[in-house]
């Protein structure tokens, strides 16, 4: 029998797969489950953009241009001069989501066996892309006492060898709802700039920020042309996760060009997903603020009545729609899975998702677990209320 | 300056990117340029998968199951039963793209420094796969004096070595749209099993087969469970290129297993494509009829008219929609750009596929081109009329 490749066998699943055969165990006993560990919106997508795809009129359902379409890509850079980041069509590859974007930018700057630097708790699949692109991603701490803030940059610097080709960070945080500051951004760029490496960031949850605070975008940053690599995705903004549409926007041409040429071993980007795409950028604003007024409501809520749970800890997020809370358990993993397969309030339960996975370090982590605000405050209030009723119960 | 990924360097560009700035010349000045050298079919994608879209009534684009919607997985599996191919849908992991089945082929059975033995020519992406997944290519040399049927086997074994993982074949292939008999996948089997092999079939041409002769796929092998791997697309089945869905297709669980991982750091395959696709699926065998009588004619068509040129060699094609021709010329990349840039016929020229690209020995194929008919009859004829009179002017 043929072997499965050594890095097939370590690609990461999913911190959440394992969870699913105890959530239908709990589906065949007819608990209503409160899915408080997925990313996906319960928002409607903008109705301009599905109308677009619904009044296409192709006949050839044809390829378009490896880096994306043209018209779309100059929208994108409107969208992107109107949020003050100053870029052009041409800095910009359109890609199959951010997760496309991400495997192209880990390709473009890394090679096999080379490190990136990340602050953990991270978004779990960068694990996956790193692995297939036989990258090793080396992290660094950051804390719930501190909400997730930047570590000090010095601990950046401890881990930095010949092999560091980047440090990548994901602003706002899923899984941590953190927001850097503009000192934060400006702390990582001088850091990159001395040592040469890139600065990726994971900007697909710009949009959502809270409490007044506004995104500020790595290139906004003066003088950090060269080493600056946005990540980018219409998934959370538009609530168009289904599309598949993101981008890779970089003011290095070398850069650019190299991730092109990883576009082009792929073909083309998604043609209805850019029809919808280019329509969404069209969205009035009205509608982002009524999403973030929602969300910030639901953050409110969800946080308020977590810090109400004696014994828990939550880091306040300050953006996207995750939050990191810590338990008093030992083990999140077990505990989740109790949840659904062992415990219910009336026949409610909740569904979490362990935080272990969201951290590289071995070991760390494992009393907390992410939850997500995308299910409306209703639910979000019951939800957290059997987890406060779950703790009381739960012995490990 | 931050430094590019040394495979970011080698990460091939495709053959016909370096053309298109003496493309843009030609439009320039005005020339009409028939294009030999695209894969993008002129055929219309069926209605009923057209349709099915603009009639689509989400109201949240949402991600689908990574390895593809179950609903979408079952057609393709009855689809496959009928086509003689014992599958079930858990044997199926929809991508985006046969691109993306490729990426993850590869992945999951080969690591960095590992190698794949493939006769060339070959599709040129397969370099880009390769390199993205820090992968070898070994090539086999097939000859366009034999229509490029299988080399001797006694060829593959010399190059099997114990970083060896798997045959890849296409089947029909691009570029050279031999259909290899079943003796031919037969003699394969052998020797995957005797080595420990995984068999990878391109079979995305599948259904493109001329004078009467079947495709058989690897999965027709009895025994053959456990190493074969197939990649397929909709993209050239129903000329639906920018849909962006293939799949990979195995009877080995450890492959699936593996090939899920990567499906899921990703996320989902397109939804919008999911919805043509699965429609597509209806499409009548009169749809399927009525695309072959017209390559077959257009193959006709074509392959009488390049024989009757003197000194030129074509391996006569029986499936896709590609074929090899050699020409009395040192090198087919300056006489490209000639066309181009220097000739026409009552200003009209032909764009064509310098197939160097298609190689991986260095050096080999340098005076072939690759043509695509994916042209009418007509166009054709002019192109080949067109190409005959450049042979006669043309000195290198
Ligand atoms: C931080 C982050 N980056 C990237 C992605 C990838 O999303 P997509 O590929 O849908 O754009 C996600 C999705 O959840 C995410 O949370
Ligand atoms: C042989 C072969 N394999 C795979 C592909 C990939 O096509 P897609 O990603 O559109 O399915 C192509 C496209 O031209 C091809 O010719």
């Amino acid at each position: 029998m043929p072997s499965i490749s050594v890095k097939g066998q370590h690609m990461p699943e999913s911190p959440i797969r394992k969870l699913v055969p105890f959530a239908e165990k709990a589906y065949k006993a007819k608990k209503t489950v409160y899915h408080l560990n997925i990313g996906q919106p319960d928002i409607k997508s903008p109705v301009l953009a599905m109308d677009a795809v619904a009044n296409h009129s192709l006949e050839i359902l044809a390829y378009t241009r490896s880096e994306g379409s043209q018209e779309y890509r100059e929208k994108i850079a409107t969208y992107y001069q109107n949020n003050n980041i100053p870029v052009e069509a041409n800095e910009i590859i359109v890609t199959t989501g951010g997760s496309e974007a991400l495997l192209f930018a880990m390709g473009s700057i890394a090679d096999a066996g080379d490190e990136i630097i990340i602050p953990e708790p991270f978004y779990a699949n960068y694990n996956g892309f790193a692995t297939a692109s036989d990258v090793n991603i080396v992290p660094v701490i950051s804390k719930i006492e501190d909400n997730f803030a930047l570590p000090p940059i010095s601990e950046f610097e401890k881990l930095i060898t010949p092999k560091t080709k980047a440090i990548l960070i994901c602003n706002p945080g899923n899984p941590t709802g953190y927001l850097y500051s503009k000192e934060e951004i400006e702390k990582l760029a001088a850091i990159v700039k001395k040592h040469d490496l890139f600065l990726i960031a994971d900007e697909v949850y710009r949009e959502f920020t809270y409490d007044g605070l506004k995104h500020f975008s790595i290139l906004e940053t003066e003088g950090l042309e060269e080493h600056a690599i946005i990540i980018d995705s219409v998934s959370k903004r538009y609530s168009m996760c289904g599309a598949r549409i993101g981008c890779l926007v970089s003011k290095n041409k070398q850069v650019i060009k190299t991730a092109l040429k990883f576009a082009q071993a792929r073909l083309s980007p998604p043609t209805f997903a850019q029809i919808a795409s280019e329509a969404a950028l069209s969205t009035p604003q009205s509608y982002f603020d009524e999403v973030i007024e929602e969300y910030q409501e639901r953050r409110n809520t969800l946080v308020e009545n977590l810090q109400a749970i004696p014994g828990l800890k939550v880091g306040v997020p300050k953006g996207a729609f995750y939050c990191i809370a810590e338990l008093p358990v030992k083990n999140s993993d077990a505990f989740a899975q109790w949840l659904l397969e062992e415990f219910d309030v009336n026949g409610e339960t909740i569904m979490v998702a362990p935080a272990g996975g969201f951290y590289s370090s071995p070991g760390v982590g494992l009393n907390q677990i992410r939850i997500a605000y995308v299910l409306n405050k209703e639910s979000l209030i019951k939800a957290v209320e059997i987890l406060r009723i779950a703790l009381q119960e739960y012995k490990d």
